[in-house]
């Protein structure tokens, strides 16, 4: 397992980097990142290269056995270069130059920067790229962090344009799609094409707007795939990996990955000032980042101080990294890196805290580090190759995620929040859940969740069928049908395509505003539940309800039915369900699908428990996530691999704890 | 009556155009509005036009005996025509371009423009003025929506100059009438005039931002008549009409009607997340809008679905369409066109309902459509010809609201919102009121209201006082008279140049914070009222007081005032009074001016009472604006004309239910 | 003693201007500032003057025994200089010009202004300075006021690059002391280096943006000595001073201050809308300004009406001008001007009222000046030459302040806000204070506080520990030493420098939420008090707690320490206090340092004393600054100079009342 820090030699005097790779090794570290940031240290003048201070700690690092993962240094082009070319700047939508002083300051468009990414790029890949110390490759930092990923510049305007003629081929064809009739917007030339600016009032053509968000996200993906193929030119066997951020929405990370060896995320929990974080979005955000190639990732950055650029976040308490930590390793981690090694005396990030203190003493959280490393060292032999084997599946869906930021039209609502409610009931029933594409494989599931659905196309459609007819349990809900894949409404009645497949029809619909509810009941039982946000009126063409509105007009008309569709169940789901609501639906639904589960082992709510596998052998990852010591029950008898003892009946979780439980010691 | 819809013929396959048209038929429209954005399909590229697509709409829908409003398509020039002149697109008080991609995304006094305005608009004109089944003409669309009015291009600052220019004759009248002595603003000649952009601190010489918004609203008309100019050459005997937007004030409706035929407005009464809509809102409009030639109007867009951009909004119940619509005629609508006939599948505004759904079936709401159309055609024969006759006044003054916007002065105030706190009462109390200019007629009606009318001048002050002194009423409050024309304090103690007409003077006065109130008490009664916004300390010069403050430093000075002048009465209110009190002192002065009316229908709150009436032919339309039922109290007996059953004593009045009485059958 | 008004003969009729002097020299005014805003009236076109109306008005003034203080009018160059130069114009971070209307449209940087300057100041100081009737000069008006002392213009970067080299000389000393390296932003050239405008993300390299804003302050330095020069030269022996703004923090006004023969600053407690004003607050300003020098001032604007640009602020009360005035004069002030003379008809301050109203009529606030005008006429002899004598100083750093608006790190945290709460425990306690500059000299004191100095430097460091040493009093608390004076980090554990002088170290820390707390006890005590905001995990190294955390997992660690060094003793508070801890922990640090006094009045809350002495002669200013009368408790026999008589025992003060004791008559 790489188990490792983010370092940055260039920030610190040589004569401390010796002090600095003996105490990592003390503390069971094996990996460094390093080089991501350090263009103008490489190459302080243009063309005047010295990498001998990186030969140097390269040298020292693995004199104590410690290896790299370089980072080329794309995110920060240094200002003797911007100066050459102040359009490389990129440009806000009102025209304004997003100017020097941080990072990120290019357009991924820019053609002018490719040369000066050839030569530092393949410099480093030619010395670099066949150092057996160097054990995979970084690209760039973060991309479209901060707002980086759509330029409004006038290359990026051409750029589109190009994208668009590659796409529509007749000009004739995108008039038709996006609908350029309304409001008198029809092109008659490519060149004519605008980017979607600043204008009247901000509110453009929804499939312009949708195909300029794919645009920029492919725009990255080929940024990327420059640099990937430099250094696979001088280094074919190398691994190439990129820190993506969770559930950071603006590339589609499916795509970014699709050139990569390995996926890697920066993971932030404490990343927010709730006075207790939410252990479900670490835990979502891991399972998505496995989910975008179907394997194990790297957390590239992971917390170790608190994090602050102009405001500080909450300091970790004792055992909450190390808890963090084998969250991280229970949804697939094989590589941890924490950030940073040390925190910064200078620069936009000394505020953002490392495992050592600005003082460069070892402090409590060096000592929790070096705990966690000495276990790891002894365990990770028994985890190799064990991966999470899950039923559940979620669909995250990029371009419906983006229709519903170009225009929400449902009040106070996000894509992602919809979406974590449904992950969060599967996180306490302890389902292990997969969070995959709309292309993806679905026939290994026995369950697909498919979240506000709204656009759709042919191929998704007949696939979602085949996996309901073939014996799968569906969740489909509000919106979904509604939109083609152009962002265009379909003229059919809702909802849409998966009308057949749902056995209903949706007549009539409406937003609910802020603390609007409207009644629910079950069938069969007398409990009030509410929904909010929207409501459909369903009429039923051989579906069957599973709740009823009981108030408003439409009381009497089902909110919830379920229909069979061959061997398979289709849920359709018409407001935004109440968590007692939702718990009660989901319950009724996965227990259909057959997923309700009996595990040996029993936990009272605030802890985690997430299995990884392989063949036979399972290890169950136990998290306390409370800072209160909890009850666990064990229904047989376990062996902890991090206390080696054995356990059975009633045993005491230290909060912030964890065990990893296995049937055999 | 022209009962229609809007139609976007270019959006559908002409194969649906005549289904829409024989739907319509069936649903008893007779009018449709067509062609106010199709620009682009008349005139796709410059100089090559294609009206066949138009010819055949017209003629399918004259097939079904259904006439047609052509709009004029200038609110969207199309890309090819921007691209010729970049300089056409408006720019904001930053000075950046706010570019393509919306609508209305020119600037009003940019000359470029008008050549292709002449072509287009006088082809049409050429080809349709004199057609028979055109029966009107739409100018553009909502000039202003979207904060369209103001501009702040080179061609509108030299423009402004030249609009000063012919104003003010001499540049030193101009420094005088604005006090550019004040931090060295002197002008020494037109050309170095500002238009008020942006500068260190929001707050421009208050003379100088009012004169560039009576331009702005000057130049918005200019724009107008070089239309209806056209028009008329090739069609003197149009009816020509634009769509106004209520109570929407950066242009002054009246001065932009005086070259209409007749006047329509936009009504979208739920376009708001409140739980329940205001009605009074809705009527307030429809009596501004009638008020702006004094005549009966259309209602060119009635809302008929959840409108929606970024956000939507609430679905209509059922009935609430119908109930709007006949709110609309009590008002002195006298044609209704539904916006929109089914929901666009594009567009920006593809989630702005209409009576159909996207799927263009015969829904729920096409049948309260086809309900209203039915109803209708029987009883539009009596209600033909019919006005409202109302003996109470409100003047809308917009230089004086402008004056407010410009610099409110007092904290979370608008002069719409004080407005609207009087209008209330009127219409809570079945009062039929008229919303009126400063310069219209005041001596038909028996009391007037002018709301904080700070900002005078002689003309208007001749007028009241002779208003008063033949016997009217008159209510007049805080801040009349403080400042003249110019947006200049008056030198005079307040109330200025009213202070004789109303017997005091107001020696100090302040404004209230948030929450922060005074008591007040009516004379001879010892319940405790509040005042909140503003006080004014007066001194009694012959007035007598009607309420009187109890507590600060100026307790037993006068709240509220009147005085006798000539035949008639002038009352002045010295504070923002609660609504309990507002209540008292109208009732009082309403009473003084023998307004206080015994319907012979009694009504519960929510029901609202509008009459129409023609000679001795009185309909009284009884509209219930609650979901539940009311009772109704008549004391004598009435023929319903849409239930066309004789009605007495009590009868209830289903939720969202009308009736249209008459004493006759 | 001057007591005057701020006034504007160029917006009133020359007919006018006899009764206006008249009726000042009526309510006992002797000064009036004039001309700072009048630029266009001296020199309406270049190079034609007009100083006659000057000279009319002086005279006039004079007639009436009336002396003039001259402003210079650089605030608001006229239409016709911008019109020649419109680069003079501020830009703001996005490049956006700011653009003519409002006042201060210059960047002080631009060298294009000076000669204009030369010009109109020189012609001002050759014809008044030595005119016996013109007895002092305001610079411009409210330097920085409104946003201006930052500018991005290209002007400004140059000079900035100037001013660095001139800093650094070295531009690897200037990379090595921002730390540039981080994010690879090393510069080559001074020409490369940015000023710190719009970026990707609005966190700039923190050594770059504390020195942009130390170059700033500069610059306005600079700008004012080109004027002080002007004047000097033509009036050697001139009074020069200008019109700071009290907290206003965006140039250092120790700096400003230097080139000055007396500050003075405006002050308008009532310019908000809080119901109660905390009258702290003014207090807290005037010892800020009395520090500036260490020596007495004006308050060349002092509130006399209700305020107001778009919003209007409350009107004062009866006597509440009154209150103001004296609270003045017992902090310091020697001088004080009331504005305005009276409310302007027009310009962008026509709400900002003045003693008369816009009528010109003698109401009452004018008949409350010429109450205090009768009274200082009468007592000032026995004030002059009086002083405050404090023992307590509060450190104000400039630097320090801007380092915590840079980055504050703290949520919902101002460097101000916490200053002010230490302040108002003094003010509470009737604790006279000083607020003084870093660099000013410690040992005349024997209680120091010095909130968050978070960066710190040598000489400073020396300073404090010798003035512990020698036996003062020093409060240090949460960050200091945490940074060096460039803005980086120190390498060394917490509090840095002052470790040894404290006797801790800081082991951890971590910020706290919104209305997040931790317990906190008092040695000895049961009572549970709370701290906030922040939390230090402090290691005795010598020193004794004071008070200690009781939850987290810091419990038991001290939270507030102290440490005798030396002849003194030295504070450390690891929290933000909330007000109960703070009264003990106050308490017990002033009853060490000997500070806690019995004074021969005792008052309730709400009524401020303050002494001004000079030698033996002490005289009490007991000041009401409450709407209800106050009970005080007098312990010896005083006589009341405003009252004329003598005082003891209980006696009343009404509401808004002040006295002035003096222990002989």
């Amino acid at each position: 397992m790489y188990f490792g820090v983010c370092y940055y030699p260039e920030h610190w005097p040589e004569e401390r980097w010796e002090t600095d790779a003996w105490m990592m090794r003390e503390a069971g570290i094996n990996i460094v990142r390093i080089g991501e940031f350090a263009w103008s240290r490489m190459e302080r003048y243009e063309g005047s290269f010295d990498f001998s201070w990186l030969d140097r700690i390269i040298g020292i690092l693995a004199k104590e056995g410690i290896q790299v993962i370089l980072g080329t240094p794309t995110a920060t082009p240094p200002k003797w270069l911007m100066d050459q070319h102040p359009d490389l700047y990129m440009r806000d939508m009102y025209g304004d130059v997003r100017g020097y002083g941080n990072r990120r300051h290019y357009c991924y468009n820019n053609e002018a920067y490719l040369p000066y990414i050839s030569t530092i790029v393949g410099k480093m890949a030619e010395r670099y790229g066949n150092d057996p110390r160097v054990v995979a490759w970084q690209i760039d930092n973060e991309f479209g962090c901060n707002d980086t990923t759509r330029c409004y510049c006038d290359q990026c305007r051409t750029q589109f344009q190009l994208w668009l003629k590659d796409k529509y081929q007749d000009i004739d064809h995108l008039n038709a799609c996006w609908g350029t009739v309304f409001w008198s917007q029809i092109y008659n030339e490519w060149e004519q094409i605008i980017v979607p600016a600043y204008t009247v009032f901000p509110l453009h053509n929804p499939g312009l707007v949708l195909d300029y968000r794919r645009f920029a996200s492919d725009a990255v993906c080929k940024f990327q795939k420059f640099q990937t193929d430099l250094i696979r030119k001088y280094a074919p066997h190398s691994t190439i990996t990129h820190n993506m951020m969770g559930a950071f929405n603006e590339i589609d990370a499916f795509d970014l990955s699709a050139e990569l060896d390995i996926v890697s995320w920066d993971n932030y929990p404490n990343l927010m000032f709730t006075k207790e974080v939410d252990p479900a979005l670490a835990a979502m955000q891991h399972d998505m980042t496995r989910g975008l190639k179907g394997q194990n990732f790297w957390v590239m950055e992971h917390q170790s101080g608190q994090p602050g650029g102009n405001i500080m976040f909450p300091t970790p308490k004792p055992q909450e990294l190390r808890r963090w930590t084998y969250q991280s390793i229970a949804h697939g981690a094989d590589g941890i890196l924490y950030f940073r090694w040390r925190g910064c005396l200078f620069g936009a990030e000394q505020y953002w805290h490392g495992i050592l203190a600005h003082d460069g003493k070892a402090g409590r959280k060096y000592r929790e580090v070096q705990q966690v490393g000495t276990e790891l060292a002894r365990i990770w032999p028994l985890l190799e190759g064990t991966k999470n084997e899950d039923q559940v599946a979620m669909i995250r869906s990029y371009d419906n995620e983006w229709v519903f930021e170009i225009q929400p039209h449902i009040m106070d609502y996000t894509y992602m929040g919809h979406f974590t409610n449904y992950y969060h009931y599967l996180f306490e029933q302890q389902l292990g859940t997969d969070v995959i594409s709309p292309d993806a494989d679905f026939s290994k599931y026995r369950m697909l969740i498919m979240p506000n659905f709204i656009m759709t196309n042919e191929e998704i459609v007949a696939k979602v069928y085949k996996f309901v007819h073939d014996g799968g349990t569906l969740v489909l809900d509000y919106r979904a049908g509604a939109k083609d894949w152009h962002n265009r409404m379909e003229a059919l009645t809702l909802p849409g395509k998966f009308a057949e497949l749902l056995g209903i029809t949706v007549e009539e619909y409406g937003v609910l505003g802020k603390e609007e509810y409207r009644a629910i009941r079950m069938d069969g039982s007398e409990t009030i539940y509410r929904g909010g946000t929207w409501f459909d009126v369903i009429e039923m063409r051989g579906a069957e309800a599973v709740a009823t509105f009981t108030d408003d007009y439409f009381a009497g008309c089902p909110a919830v039915t379920s229909h069979v569709y061959g061997l398979g169940k289709a849920y359709y789901i018409g407001t935004e369900m109440d968590k007692e609501l939702r718990e009660e639906v989901l319950h009724l639904i996965c227990r259909d699908a057959g997923l309700v589960q009996t595990l040996d082992v029993e936990v009272p709510e605030g802890v985690e428990i997430v299995t990884r596998k392989q063949g036979d052998q399972a290890y169950m990852f136990v998290i306390n996530h409370r800072i209160e010591a909890a009850q666990v029950q064990l229904h047989s008898r376990f062996f902890d691999l991090l206390s080696e003892q054995e356990l059975h009946e009633e045993t005491k979780l230290e909060g912030n704890g964890v065990m990893i439980l296995s049937q055999n010691k």
